[in-house]
């Protein structure tokens, strides 16, 4: 059946974090290991579905640790070879695979130059697993299907923790975890008998945008690229305040926008961004913690709220990954086996 | 006559620049207090284009002096109060108006935690230009159509200046940039005349991808901006790269693609991915330096080589513009007042 391997891997989540955290005392050693450096900077690089996964990566760090982290550009090394001191600066390569190319090239580079760098892949032993200084297991167990699903939360679940080691909070946010595990358990089942219904009115639809903001903007990069890559739908994510600086021009009834909303600090930005698409009478689809705060809603897909609010993420990624198998159903394509797409990406 | 003053103040751009080199002893000041504080990282804040010319800014200034630089996330600071060090960092705030809500917060919570808070703005006795410690004028004199072009390529131009002079070439940037100014004035009139033909013959598209790789995904990132907010277009920018992890898997026929090809490093990226995207048959429209060197384009639009490759994206911009101002006037859209925007965004 199409797609049957991107359905079962979005329900072995729960179990791939549980495995994950299995490994908490290797994360509470690499962060040792930062910590030691005092580090000016973390850089976080990737691509796809590894990149999204670094947006989030900006915030735990920032708000755990207090540390300054950023989606460092990838070729300004690699093209440019612009000499930036990375000597005080720790690396987090995220890479399922461990063979992207512009990904390992960038980490043997800032290695060379001083940077303490970290690759966080699914495939330890791979050339990036070798190349960096120290390697952090996914434990999402194989992913078969093209379109990331478990790697994609195992990465989001990795840099909490990893994070939360920094802090002196790994066993805090380590028990944080495994309850958010068990209560996206206990949500899966509702939630994919409810995107079915949902999702066959979208198949027509061409184009949407995917908005969130602050932790959630994460979740609305990874829900965008589920669809563009899945359905091919030319979904495009956006902050909530970005969707007023310009694109809300482009809006009309034949327009979704998808709305993230979790019960946190920026709710009130996605409800307002929520509330000018209506007003440009675009339909919203609203999902998250906080989903049924977003007034006018045409449809939502409410999860639990996360033990903790930076947990959010893990939780607000799973109604888009099964809305998306049940469209691509509704389309008759395989989201296991998208066109011209690959497991493993070689470009750079 | 609709987009009356968008097409005046494209036409206004090399003017313009000439009235930014006239302040280059201010940006050389404000460099050397910036120098003076051996900063660890430069932070860059803006929204919609502003945001766009930050992407800009990250190599140039890792290029120049080669600091680190980053588009730093405004919601981490604003809605969760992170308790991060910023006190050895710089902050460049980009707003044309200087009234941005939440970059005015940004920059008031980052002056208040020891960070060096620089406001670029086109209204230097605004709110934001009162709140920093210093403030560096676009000169890009009134601009009243709300979709933004001069104050857009003066911002680079700006940044081009600032990083030059932090990195002791003040004057040959500024020579450069005088360089580049007389060269856009030449292509002006052709690139006007060409982009007419080509646009009418998108009239009916609803979706594009804009790629971009390297100093240029800036120019990918403003070019869609310009296609969505006068247009109407579903225009996304997407790193060559990104293209290949995921988006590729979208496009068919009638789901062109724009690429953005300058003569440096990056340029095999693109051609790779104009490569790619012509596979999956996507129509391609190839712009910039190296326009000609994408194989099976159906439509060019190229512009000179720029003085210095670094101020590429100054003169790659300008097709964009110039072809949206096109395509608006095929849809019968006024890009001078595009639906629910105005000339200054007070969203959060």
């Amino acid at each position: 059946m199409n797609g049957s391997l991107f359905r079962s891997e979005i329900r072995e989540q729960p179990a791939a974090i549980e495995r994950l955290i299995e490994r908490r005392d290797d994360f509470a050693q690499v962060a040792d290991r930062i910590a030691e450096r005092a580090p000016d900077a973390i850089r976080l690089v990737g691509h796809g579905s590894s990149d999204n996964a670094a947006s989030y990566g900006v915030y735990v760090f920032g708000l755990l640790p207090g540390w300054t982290a950023f989606r460092d550009s990838i070729s300004l090394a690699t093209y440019y070879e612009a000499d930036v001191d990375v000597s005080r600066s720790v690396v987090l390569a995220l890479s399922q695979s461990g063979r992207t190319p512009d990904v390992l090239d960038y980490v043997e580079r800032a290695r060379a130059r001083g940077a303490f760098t970290i690759a966080v892949t699914n495939e330890p032993g791979s050339e990036l697993g070798r190349a960096a200084d120290a390697v952090l297991p996914l434990e999402a167990g194989p992913e078969q299907s093209v379109a990331a699903t478990k790697t994609y939360t195992n990465q989001l679940a990795a840099l909490a923790l990893l994070a939360g080691a920094a802090a002196g909070r790994g066993d805090e946010i380590a028990g944080a975890l495994g309850e958010t595990a068990a209560r996206l358990a206990g949500t899966i089942p509702q939630l994919e008998s409810a995107v079915g219904t949902i999702a066959v009115q979208f198949a027509f639809v061409g184009r949407m945008f995917v908005v969130g903001r602050g932790l959630e903007f994460a979740t609305a990069r990874e829900v965008a690229l589920k669809l563009t890559e899945t359905c091919r739908v030319a979904a495009e994510p956006l902050t909530a305040t970005d969707l007023a600086h310009g694109p809300i021009a482009a809006l009309d009834p034949l327009f979704p926008v998808w709305t993230i909303a979790s019960r946190d600090a920026s709710l009130p930005a996605a409800v307002d961004a929520a509330a000018r698409a209506r007003e440009a009478g675009a339909t919203i689809l609203a999902s998250g913690s906080a989903a049924s705060e977003i007034e006018g809603a045409a449809y939502t897909l409410s999860v639990p709220d996360a033990p903790n609010k930076l947990l959010a993420p893990i939780l607000s990624i799973v109604p888009g990954q099964l809305f998306a198998a049940a469209l691509a159903d509704a389309k008759g394509l395989d989201p296991d086996r998208p066109n011209r797409l690959s497991k493993v990406t070689l470009a750079r």
